[in-house]
């Protein structure tokens, strides 16, 4: 994806240092180093003002992932010069870093991991507008990541309908019964060879080599931290399981099932129709069985008679990210009119 | 695992006409091949009588799978003439033929599969009493399988303490949640990409070579058809999820949990309490997370004081049965007495 | 698979204690127990004689493994009663015991495991003749196997034509470089955390549950102790690499390849052409790559004018057992006429 | 690994424009994205000179790579800052593209990717001198890689002990009879249905997904391009077997075995002999079976009386460079004396 010079936009790797996230429970530091593609034109056009996209990684990333080199794949940056070249409408993109000692924040408020809902809408929109020329109205400013960043976009999307008119769900988690609650037996029998919470994350950030039953584990682990914080339990995280008895929990699982975006849209049918765009895709082999989500999602969205565009492609769950070239220049467009 | 001639049993294999089983609704033979071990004695003592012990193959197996040569794991008629030879008491082992189309049974009255449960107690244990020279009395009559096999001996030691006075369950299903619901988003995809129950079960037959998600769907389709059969329903099977939206059925599923051992336990204590054996034991590794389940099954008992023998070990749920090497000898003894 | 009962054969399984077998170097028994099949007339008509065809198990198999249960991939026997049923011709097959220690013995005669080959020809096929109503003459004397099997079916084939009319090679070993050699790095590194071949049989006979590495590791070992015997070396087995340095050791594979039927071939041309039937197939995905050396197998015949039949088919190398449906029923013809 | 701030280094990503690579016969860019670090004092002291590592990518990777981000695994530079903060000598490391079409060079000149090795030493090294302020002397000049990364350092460090004083290879490439040619049925396989050597590169770069096996594929071709060009073959590349029969071609990887870094020793111990450093590493686990050849290596190495290091740990051959924290602080100490 060769580029010409006069298509090439630059990043900007910000020393962000967060008021919200200084002193958060898990520990995580509050300086974040977030990337900004500013686009071709940027230095050129003093003047010109542009839309604001917010790019969310998925669980276990940050913002710098979405820059990762890979000869097959190119990394956000050079997605966006070639999709500009190519005649798209160009954006400013931030790419907020999240991430906590628990792999991930879903982008939300909680007493286990920090205030990154709050970080985001109060504190990094309004940096990112007060930084960079953006067009700072809701109009021209969009939300897109792909699965717990499609979830973080959803979600904020539905919630926020003054700060963003347009958002991209990749692969987005939702209908957790079936993304999530399939792994508790596993994580469970894993947390319990470990001696519970602190045991397993303090082991595994000693190990060098992570497993695939590591990543699992700590998945759960996350959106523990996120949907149901416990001040009372260990690292304050409320497991849906009882580690003694090995017994699933459907008390705290149901806490859970209020952030599934599934459940959230009937309160938010407005804000979703708010939308310039409302793009959702998801591949039909997708590892933690998202397809059943969003086609429950988008078969509702159509019940209701909200506009939105999805799309389902035959792949998996990883290594997607050549889905954006469907979702940004939608975005871009959306978001420039 | 060489015997001596004078500590070989000898099996046959009965042709069985099954009264109950003629014309069941899957449309599965009535007539069954059922291997039945007689052990060394049975023929030199033809005054004596011995115990019977029902052997319960797991899903996708039958009787005569118990026989199947294999260099390092003994058949279960070498297996019985090795734990004789070193000590155990005889029995005669029967090993029933409860297959059907959806790849089992559970040992269980269905209205999609046929009245297995009748045909094992009220038809088989009488003709093996009559046939052969038993020691027919619940005392002296025992129970026990593996997987599908080991729930189907926990289960039917638990409702006919009048017919059997001990029993084996070698990781058997229990704890619904973990050991089955975890398959439902992908044995649904599946079906919904088949067509449905019936092109998936004719697909399946046809295919030579059955692959892992062949064998996830049959089990989940299976487990339908034996929990929660509808006659309204395709082939009669009720499934736990909707196959034209793809979500969860909570209403179904609560029919499956109606027979999952874990929640059997409390109205059948007594009878669990008059066995003269009650041997339980799982691998730590089980695929199917049932060790899970069997803790939290004997740790009831344990509660409720009832005596029981349960047993882990380092293993998965595949290839266990050297386990019987455990089991059988004891349930020998207490059947023996 | 249900058949009429004219239509069913019986199975014996005959205690054979072999002279040629009694005290071989691996310590084997040299009792063995060989299931013979009897064709549905055979009782009928006690005058009439049959085709005998020795059906020969692969790698880690013996004779009673052809019999094995699986609802869905009929036992030799099953197999059999079928496709005589559906018109094919009655023959009396003969299934060998030539398990060894080692997982095997490939149908030959070596110093570290006995003499097979001398075993089935010199022993088994007379004492048939002897014992059977066979068609005592090599135009109705046939070979077939799969795997393992397929490479003694197809070597004794071409090495005994006054012995063998028609013979059948399924996904049989050859191109020694492609189905062998390439497992040599790891079956080196196993045997070296082992501390040698007795040590590793000692651990892999004890561990109740093998694993992947285990069996790829017997392999090696078994192919070793057939295709390079070495009275020097631990427990007479050659080993294809140097177990102290971990190097390869070309002057051992050489030997190997002096067995490969790929090499073989050209001295025993006139055997092949001789035959009434020489049938070879193979799976497009084998995991052993075997269908590389058919493709250059059948077309070395084709080069040299011998008739064959060969056929891919879109399959792996495991569980295959449904192409005997294809070979048997042309087996029985051709040794039939 | 969070690190003061006058412990941070900077990275400059040159845009460098390449002579030697200019036209190179696969079509790939002659200008270059290359990452340079430089260490935290650069700025602060302006007239300090600092060793020069060159640190190589592995197969499918170049210089930009070694930067992309992990939460738990540091990138190259922030890694040198741990290092650095933590006491080891300052280096300037260049981390070159030498990636091509077929998924690498070897850095090594070959007619069918290009002049890597030449690109290497007579250009890159002497613009790193001339732009950068290095020791521009071959004491205080390193090379250091992993996997084909690591081959390339230890290849380059024999041949060139004029320009490298030191080099570190961590499970380099070598003893190619097991990583590489264990691959080649597998590969020919691949090749043959895709249609050839272009066919296959045209839809794999077409692919969004690639597979496990297209992966495999991509590093037969691509060695075969670097080791056994052939201008009369398919896009240049002659294969080590033949495309049409399947059989191997041991001419061709005659060829590949005479750049196998343990073959090329003998004449190169002098080289070896003169490093200030010559450290090696591999996994007992390697995937790649490369601790095989890393040991025979470090064994000849020992014969020879040649000084190194060695290391063994239980672990893979994928995500490993949390092992350049052993070699990096070793290297700068070598080349900073």
């Amino acid at each position: 994806m060769s580029v010409e010079k006069r298509f090439q936009g630059r990043v900007e790797i910000v020393r962000f240092e967060s008021a919200v996230l200084r002193g958060n429970p898990a520990g995580d530091p509050h300086e974040r180093r977030i990337p900004v593609y500013l686009p071709p034109s940027y230095d050129r056009e003093p003047a010109r003002r542009y839309p604001l996209l917010l790019a969310l990684a998925g669980f276990t990333g940050r913002g710098r992932m979405l820059l990762n080199d890979n000869p097959w794949s190119p990394s956000l940056d050079d997605r966006c010069d070639a999709l500009i070249a190519a005649g798209a409408p160009e954006m400013i993109v931030v790419m907020p870093d999240c991430l906590t000692r628990f792999g991930g924040s879903q982008y939300l408020d909680s007493t286990a991991t920090g205030r990154y809902e709050t970080h985001l809408i109060e504190e990094l929109v309004p940096w990112a507008d007060g930084t960079f020329r953006t067009l700072a109205a809701r109009e021209h400013r969009g939300i897109a990541g792909k699965s717990s960043g499609g979830f973080g976009a959803l979600r904020l999307g539905m919630r926020h309908p003054d700060v963003f008119g347009a958002l991209a769900c990749h692969s987005g988690d939702m209908l957790f019964e079936y993304c999530y609650r399939v792994d508790f037996p596993k994580a469970c029998a894993v947390l319990q060879a470990a001696g519970g919470v602190r045991r397993f994350l303090d082991a595994f950030e000693a190990r060098p080599q992570k497993s695939k039953d590591d990543f699992l584990t700590l998945n759960i682990v996350g959106m523990a931290a996120c949907y149901s914080p416990d001040p009372a339990a260990e690292l304050g995280v409320g497991l849906p399981f009882d580690l003694a008895t090995g017994l699933p929990r459907d008390d705290v699982f149901a806490r859970w099932l209020a952030f599934d975006p599934l459940r959230l849209l009937p309160a938010h049918a407005e804000a979703l129709r708010s939308l310039r765009l409302l793009y959702l895709d998801c591949g039909t082999q997708d590892e933690f069985h998202l397809h059943h989500g969003a086609r429950a999602f988008t078969a509702e969205l159509t019940r209701l008679g909200i506009a939105h565009r999805y799309e389902e492609y035959a792949d998996g769950h990883m290594n997607v990210s050549y889905r954006y070239d469907q979702s940004l220049p939608a975005l871009a467009r959306a978001l420039a009119g």
